[in-house]
């Protein structure tokens, strides 16, 4: 793998080498292995199947960028398929969006921008795609924790190649509906759980999301059953029924505000918070991030969805989103990048960590 | 097992002899040596599990008494335990309600009426608890179709000792929403088909069952959610949500005009039909019932549950429940049965058919 290479080039090894959350050996040592070779200036270290590297310059401000290598399973979507040419070419294949055209615009950086303006810190993590407490970042954190600190955090999350500044926060809380069982045959005699979702679905059918302006960015808010669920048998009258609700919220919100605001929405029902992670504000007032939005060019966006910056954002940094790839693709089995993408994204980059 | 003796005394002996659907082999070979030893005028039938008896005393009339052998599975409520004595007494255990207690009293007529006023044939059966094709009285209408044949139907099925007329017919129909799958981060892109519930549960929650009177008695309809599914993962817009509901429709209305019915309510809505069971009209007009109505010497009331009472019905039979036991208590780990309706459907029923 030439890391000196068109970052499209280095996007079409990494997809080629298959790295499901989990087993991610295989491509963390091929990563460690062309990082030591390649950018021998680089301190570089191992920590399961992350491997980081950074520079000791001794630069006024650290930027920390940050790609995880592994992807969601296979789905008939591997080995990679590349379409096209030049300007037109397109990548299609499992991890061509989420997110291994970032993860070659890093690489690419780490080994072609020797004399950076900034400080750098790469981040390539493992087990992004699986449950929170799997999560890379999470063990290099207890594990290696200076070695996630800077100024701004750059995550190669797919993003259309335009910067989304912070995150949403996300939520999931339960409305339980308790009846009082009876044979259909004698309904009267109960009470029926399932009926007793009308008024919340209702509440939630007429809702009317907020979208509220942070950082000259604006935010859209959510507020979607994800599950219902509630039945004995075919003649019981059911005495319990649970409405499954997935609130994505601004970050001018905290959890605790967030969780506020559902309770007023859902008065007078039993609602259970499942999980919750926080937002992340955009944090473009800070110098370096407003350093990469000139360089970027253009408008940036609000990330509604929730990433890993919001991690970068609880160690108290800005962090934006920035990467290569439609994110509505993620995901799915159809996942392809414009080459075109990956290219701009490096170019935006290296300018703004050339002197 | 003395089929001479009280009742009761063969109610207990019935409910010793374990007999969970599918497995009443043993029960109906003690029933069949009872009846074969003590009851030899009595032409006797073996199909199964099952067995059936008749006189041939070339009477007027033909009643049908039909009660099945089988039980839910066991519920730590076996063997049968006593409590109290005399007037008092009550049999705890699984089948005193469902039904052995009119199991016993048939049994205790087939023995001691040996001249009744009309011709009788007996049917114990098995599988009624279990799915409708393993009814074994489809199996005989099938192969004996003859023995089902008669004036009036008797169905032993609990219903406290009052003559239960006619049964209400069940629908069971699926209401499905289709929506638009989305990220719950970018939903506007997306159409919840949970929140489309809101609407058909509302009509639910607000619909008033009609309460007819036929022949006198009034039939208590019912419209009731019994079960509810939907949702993909907890950040996806679910696009599907499926609410099963089920229609207890009294016997003034065919299957078709029920389903009719259904349609008009949710109209709008995808509606499609699980399965159905018709009615059965009360029919006590018909003379026989009419003698077994003042025999029982109490006002009947109108059978809200589903019975095989509809498959005799169907056959062009008015058809009746009357049993021991509150069928309420019918399928709960707690059955019990005051020895005292076990005994006053005895004398009810020999009064019915003594000359």
């Amino acid at each position: 793998m030439d890391l000196a290479a068109d970052p499209v080039e280095i996007t079409a090894a990494l997809v080629d080498i298959e790295s499901v959350s989990g087993a991610e050996a295989r491509i963390a040592d091929t990563v460690e292995a062309a990082l030591r070779e390649q950018a021998p200036w680089l301190e570089v270290l191992r920590s399961g199947n992350a491997v980081l590297a950074r520079t000791a310059l001794g630069r006024h401000r650290r930027i920390v960028l940050a790609g995880h290598l592994d992807t969601v399973p296979v789905n008939r979507n591997l080995p990679l398929r590349r379409e096209g040419s030049g300007q037109q070419e397109v990548l299609h294949g499992l991890g061509t969006v989420d997110m291994k055209g970032g993860d070659a615009v890093f690489l690419h950086l780490a080994a072609t921008v020797a004399e950076p303006k900034h400080d750098l810190t790469f981040v390539f993590y493992d087990c992004e795609e699986v449950e929170a407490a799997r999560n890379g970042l999470g063990r290099i954190e207890r594990d290696h924790a200076g070695w996630l600190a800077g100024d701004l955090a750059v995550v190669g999350e797919p993003t259309n190649a335009v910067i989304e500044a912070g995150c949403q926060g996300t939520m999931r809380v339960e409305l339980r509906i308790t009846g009082q069982r009876a044979h259909t045959a004698r309904a009267w005699r109960g009470s029926n759980a399932i009926h007793g979702l009308a008024e919340p679905l209702r509440r939630l059918a007429e809702y009317t999301p907020r979208t509220p302006k942070i950082d000259g960015l604006t935010y859209r808010e959510g507020l979607q059953a994800v599950n219902v669920a509630g039945g004995v048998a075919g003649n019981v009258v059911p005495d319990e029924a649970v409405l499954a609700i997935n609130h994505r919220f601004a970050p001018d919100r905290s959890p605790e505000q967030a969780e506020q605001h559902l309770r007023e929405v859902f008065d007078g029902f039993e609602l259970t918070v499942v999980d919750t992670a926080p937002g992340a504000l955009p944090g473009l007032a800070a110098p370096a991030a407003a350093e990469l939005v000139t360089a970027a060019g253009g408008q940036p966006m609000a990330k509604l969805g929730w990433t890993d910056v919001a991690r970068f954002a609880a160690l108290g940094m800005p962090a934006v989103n920035f990467g290569p790839g439609d994110p509505a693709l993620a995901h799915t089995r159809g996942e392809h990048v414009p080459a075109v993408q990956i290219r701009q994204v490096a170019a935006v980059l290296t300018r703004f960590l050339s002197p």
